[in-house]
């Protein structure tokens, strides 16, 4: 025996566990002729006596536009070495998923009603909100089933369904609860995007926006000249712009050092301190994408105004965001009192000291760690000029 | 732009996230003497602006025995760099906290309620059902806050709260519901076991006939040398059996390559098929380890009775658990057609392949991937005539 009486025995001991993301862009993925479904589910089936389960979540928005999509989906899964597709149940689409833990609820009975097992599958075909309720329950049934996502909006294939976090709102709070987990494959089928409204179209490009400026000058410089195109629902114009916010998303997860946020800093989350809030202050009316553009739009003129960004690059991203026709006010943000509560909200759900990111140019980010409420106060009344 | 209008574009990155993991035993954590307590709260506060909150979760059954411990601790977090204690609330101790979402939406509540963020602590006393509960709430609110870990039986000090993995049950499934997350720490003081019943006294050391079983044949010689000692609770011989288990388990999680189980194999699971099982048919009466010292000797039978274990080798474990006051039977082995149906609700919570572990000999296990129903049967008469 090593330990002996010793007061105190102390046993410290790291350790490290692997992760692999896979993320697929692709078109009708339900087709016969493509074998992406089948290269994503297929995999690791090496087990002869057990034939995996799966269950699939489709977003009502999605079933109604897509009426034979599961159907299809169904088909793909009924090769060899394919898991069974055991339920199809739909989910109400939009923020509603997230805002009581009812879908949560619905999926984990239904894993335990058709017996998914960690070997077996969840997949979850919708918009964002939808993805991270069905998500958050698959990632606690039996501690984490294998989920495969296909998101079904701009913002979902660009940004959301590439993070590795899930969750739903609690307490009025966006995402207060949830969980990290990285998903087994997530599919992007660009023709899913055809029946999108305008609106829920447009905005998931703020999220492009955002990380233009962030890190990538040039790629601010090609939104631009593809915007036209873009408002026009172009996808030839689109679809380089959704690759690469998508790319630079995945690397930032991958290759960014804090893929579970650690760290006091969140560097993605340019604009989204005012972004959560506006969204809570207007009941979940603005949509995702359009409480981050106007979110951009005032830590970029506080960036201004607090003397690091130049008026000329501050003027361009306002330029870039109105040229996707995506909105840089509303009338939630004079509710000035309400809306500075969400910094302390956001520092809140970081944990530590508040930290914020602004701009130093386009393409270079600094972290802040306080904000002037009357600078803040001053960006909003530019807003209100500018709009 | 790297992307052009390929049919199908793929991003394929793995990535790994670091952990640690600290576990101490002491004695009187609470005594203004002692620094445990401050050295693990104490850490990485060098925020000057924000100070991080603290909620105490403690076990009713602990509060009871220890009617002044929560205000010790209270005191002990008085100091500079230590978190503030903002709210103590006590937990219904036993399986009750694991059998509903009670006590997890209560701990969310009080998250929200005294503003913990992810730098603020959530310090959980208690059993291991309690343990697993608060665990569960505190790994999913805002993605996971800090966690301290006092269990405060036997059991948790050499095993449950060793692990990475909390929860609750649902649908009558034990641990049907939970997350894999890593607490901060995880302080065990010795001094708390003194007010445990005889009962749970001795139900946690069948984790320690387990792993001795599994892993280290002279360990169990140490056990058996120790087990009058243990009988008449003497703490200086109970030490040594608790610390090398709590060891090995540790080294399991930190240094056995699977620490988040994505193996089929759940090596440190001998035994508890039937203990999981035996659980939930008693309606949560049988105690946790009594179960396990139950599943242990049926599955020592059975390796016996498939010609995979010596008949001396068998009769040894069996006595060691005999030795120690355990249990080797229970009426409701013989509901054999409801305890059998236990073998594919392990298959469906481990996922892929049934996989039991089994014994060759003591400290050398071997995973087999089916069970025959008629040996099982045969093992439980033997149980019903040993016992």
């Amino acid at each position: 025996m090593r330990f002996t009486q010793a007061f105190e025995d102390r046993l410290n001991d790291g350790f490290s566990v692997e992760f692999r993301h896979r993320l697929i862009f692709t078109r009708d993925a339900a087709s016969p002729d493509n074998p992406v479904i089948e290269s994503v589910l297929g995999i690791d089936q090496n087990n002869d006596d057990h034939q995996p389960g799966m269950i699939l979540a489709i977003d009502s928005n999605v079933a109604r536009a897509w009426p034979d999509l599961a159907e299809r989906i169904g088909q793909r899964c009924a090769g060899d070495n394919m898991p069974e597709l055991r339920e199809v149940m739909e989910v109400p689409g939009g923020e509603i998923a997230k805002n009581s833990t009812e879908v949560v609820d619905a999926v984990h009975a239904s894993i335990d009603r058709n017996r998914i097992d960690r070997r077996s599958w969840v997949l979850v075909i919708g918009g964002g909100a939808v993805i991270d309720a069905v998500g958050y329950a698959s990632s606690t049934a039996h501690r984490g089933v294998r989920l495969l996502r296909m998101p079904t909006t701009v913002l979902g294939q660009l940004d959301a369904a590439i993070g590795v976090k899930n969750g739903i709102n609690r307490f009025g709070k966006k995402n207060f609860v949830g969980a990290f987990d990285v998903p087994r494959g997530v599919i992007c089928d660009e023709d899913l995007l055809s029946t999108l409204d305008d609106q829920d179209w447009r905005t998931g490009f703020s999220e492009a926006v955002k990380i233009a400026c962030l890190r990538d000058r040039a790629f601010l410089d090609e939104i631009v000249n593809r915007s036209e195109g873009i408002r026009n629902r172009d996808a030839d114009a689109a679809r380089p712009v959704i690759h690469r916010c998508a790319e630079l998303h995945l690397h930032h997860i991958t290759r960014g050092g804090d893929p579970f946020e650690r760290q006091e800093a969140r560097p993605l989350d340019f604009g989204h301190w005012a972004a959560h809030r506006l969204e809570a202050m207007s009941n979940w009316e603005i949509r995702h994408g359009d409480a981050v553009s106007i979110g951009i739009a005032l830590d970029t003129v506080y960036s201004k105004l607090c003397g690091l960004l130049e008026e000329s690059a501050c003027t361009r991203v306002l330029d870039t965001l109105r040229g996707l026709d995506l909105p840089i006010h509303h009338d939630q943000l004079n509710d000035s009192a309400t809306l500075l509560a969400g910094l302390q909200e956001f520092r809140e759900h970081l944990g530590g000291r508040l930290t914020v990111t602004l701009l130093k140019d386009i393409g270079d980010a600094v972290d802040v760690h306080e904000m002037d409420d009357q600078l803040i106060l001053r960006a909003i009344n530019e807003l209100n000029e500018e709009h």
